[in-house]
């Protein structure tokens, strides 16, 4: 690539950037919550299809995926969840294929009077734009998509295939990346621009969902000694996972990439449900918990540990002792997956080529960190033997109230994008 | 009233026990939750008119009830809150006028599948009737009625007026008893059978609802260290209040009618609620607490040690801390009651006429015991002056699973009921 030509991307980009701002905030007035991004997925593949890419739009069956490494259990069907991809089929194939993932899928925005404005009318202030999904990551899709249409925009189109990817599920399960995988998506490489601060992920974290459904001995309070109250089992329960977190976070047992991170495994009660009535002791209570896991750390030896914490702080409550608390797994049954040990040769290649596009935009060495998330980059690395670059622009309170990108971190990542596809596959004629 | 009479009378209530026994079914098998009790008001009214009752049937409306002594708080509206009364009219009004009340709301089923068999299909087994209800209070709505309908059975009704009251609101505010009291329905006495195993209850407790509304820090839970989880700082409040619960139940601050008691008031957390996704630090948690009172306890004091409580275990917590709990009433302002205290003659009279008809049909002494849950009762006897029996049958697991009434119980209720309105109302012809 020449100087010039590099410069003619950058441009692109800048040319296109009200453009991309424009699509950002259209894509994030969808409110695309889990099972509600049929009107996302059908936006984004009329932006694919206009643009003139193959667009593979369908709905996930459980059963075409759920024997497959990385599957995470599900309670109901997959009717309402519908992946997106569009495809540029390269003429010359010279260069390396890519993969461009994002995930349309967005976290419940929460009480709606805990937001500044609503979270989905998206709004731009001082240089950001502020709603759910903006940052989480609905920058990303759109930054993949303008480093794209930058590169047409001066007349050219990847000398390699790209299947540009539009996901769900991959804030619960990644069951969207993995059926991604199963429908023969494959390439070279994968970026996907989550948001974290224009640093390319070394690390991410396992994550492991489960609910504990608790019971109790339902009576009118007035005989409340005689009953057992199934919400306030769960104190001791939850009590006890929060010992197993600092256990699992003792120096010895962090992985390589989070020997210096205090606590990187974090565990959160997230959703608690319990009782019908206020007089009346409560016969259930549900919760729903979170955990971190480090990369090698076994799924199969978590889920074993957590469940032998529950039952040995059961025994301690006299009710819960003849009545075990009930574990279900609903969700995350995600693998840590880290970059930085990947041994593929293309692996350092794609990062090298990264870097060079990241130092070209920004002036400054592209830093690598761990995170304490997972992203939809295990898929690829792990079952796929493909080098998953995970690199987006800054953003915050992503999962919170007032989610915001920065714009201008969107501009340096979608011209950080479009270099990197213009050197990873190559360039050729329109 | 002569033992010829009084035995016809009992013999009255056999005869026509297997209708009763049809009627408490059929009555039963309405699922009568708060807001859904229009089926079994309407079976009421129907079967009150068809006995030639004068029948009043309405719309409970808040503004004509919420300036009143003994109203508790609602949100929302009473759109779907109906009373029902029908009245005996006397023509010689020779005998002390009486109010027969009973509640048709009944507390929610809680899940299916921990009954034997559905809640809204009562069944009879072994002399017990099975379903939601059943014994908290159709039964006692039964007993009313047919106590009314073996004097009938032998040519007499009342000869004084008598209001049968089928309330809504009972199980969470009252608010429908005190309807019926706005809307003039007085009288000498008034008898609430409620399933206290055929004892009269000497007092009973004041009881409370509040809600606790916490919010949090909403952060992904990759950082959740800087978040706040909102659920989890629902645990030392709920710690606090318990201590609140001993302090109040110590032997000093006891009612005389509960000073054997070791612990009367009891603190319930009955339903929480919190967050909506498992990997956000959540940002809101709400959980249900109902505290028992002593009779004489004040309402306002009890609240401000209540929110006191909640504002001091709050400040241990280092978002709540400036984040304050906020404290929502919702349901019962109840304060006690002791017949045994309500120095009214009329309350010794009824009192003894009562421990006669008992006597007669069980062949025991009528046994005063206070109970540590509240009734209706309240209404009649502090903001009316009438004294309040609430005497019923024996029933198990009421606001549990299974909940049952034993029906022989029920029979010897109805007979004293009937001997009781025969002796304190005296008898006309037909």
């Amino acid at each position: 690539m020449e100087a010039l030509e590099k410069s003619a991307i950058l441009n692109a980009v800048d040319t296109l950037f009200d453009s991309e701002i424009e699509f950002l905030s259209e894509l994030s007035s969808h409110p695309s919550t889990r099972g509600n991004e049929q009107s996302a997925q059908d936006f984004m593949a009329n932006e694919l299809r206009n643009r003139g890419y193959d667009v593979d739009r369908w709905n996930i069956e459980v059963e075409d995926i759920c024997h497959l490494p990385g599957f995470s259990p599900v309670i109901g069907n997959y009717d309402d969840a519908v992946n997106v991809v569009g495809t540029h089929k390269s003429t010359t194939n010279k260069g390396k294929s890519l993969i461009l993932n994002g995930h349309i899928d967005v976290v419940p925005e929460g009480p709606l009077d805990m937001w500044d404005t609503p979270p989905f009318s998206p709004r731009v202030d001082d240089g950001w734009m502020y709603g759910r999904g903006t940052g989480d990551m609905k920058a990303g899709l759109a930054s993949n998509l303008f480093a794209l249409d930058a590169l047409r925009e001066i007349g050219y189109v990847p000398a390699a295939n790209v299947h540009f990817q539009s996901v769900v599920e991959e804030e619960c399960t990644g069951n969207g990346a993995l059926a991604c995988l199963q429908r023969g998506y494959k390439a070279d490489a994968a970026l996907i621009p989550e948001p974290f601060d224009e640093q390319l992920v070394s690390a991410q974290l396992g994550v492991l969902w489960f609910q504990v459904h608790l019971k109790g001995i339902p009576v009118h309070v007035a005989y409340a000694g005689s009953g057992s109250n199934a919400i306030e089992a769960a104190i001791p329960l939850i009590d006890a996972l929060h010992k197993m977190e600092a256990r699992w976070n003792e120096p010895q047992f962090r992985h390589a990439q989070y020997c210096n991170h205090e606590h990187a495994l974090n565990l959160n009660v997230g959703k608690i449900e319990g009782g019908d009535w206020t007089s009346s002791v409560p016969a259930w209570c549900v919760f729903d918990v979170r955990m971190g896991l480090f990369p090698g750390q076994s799924i199969d030896d978590a889920k074993r540990e957590i469940e032998e914490v529950l039952i040995e702080a059961a025994q301690g409550h006299s009710f819960l002792r003849n009545n075990k608390p009930e574990i279900v797994y609903h969700g995350f049954h995600a693998e840590g997956y880290a970059l930085k040990d990947h041994k593929v040769a293309s692996a350092r290649q794609a990062i090298s080529k990264l870097e060079n596009a990241h130092h070209l935009v920004t002036g400054n060495a592209l830093n690598m960190a761990p995170i304490t998330a997972t992203t939809d980059g295990r898929f690829f690395g792990l079952y796929a033997d493909t080098p998953s670059l995970v690199y987006g622009p800054a953003a915050e309170s992503i999962h919170g109230f007032n989610e915001r990108v920065d714009l201008e971190s969107v501009r340096r990542i979608t011209q950080t994008t479009a270099l990197f596809i213009a050197d990873w596959c190559g360039l050729e004629k329109l």
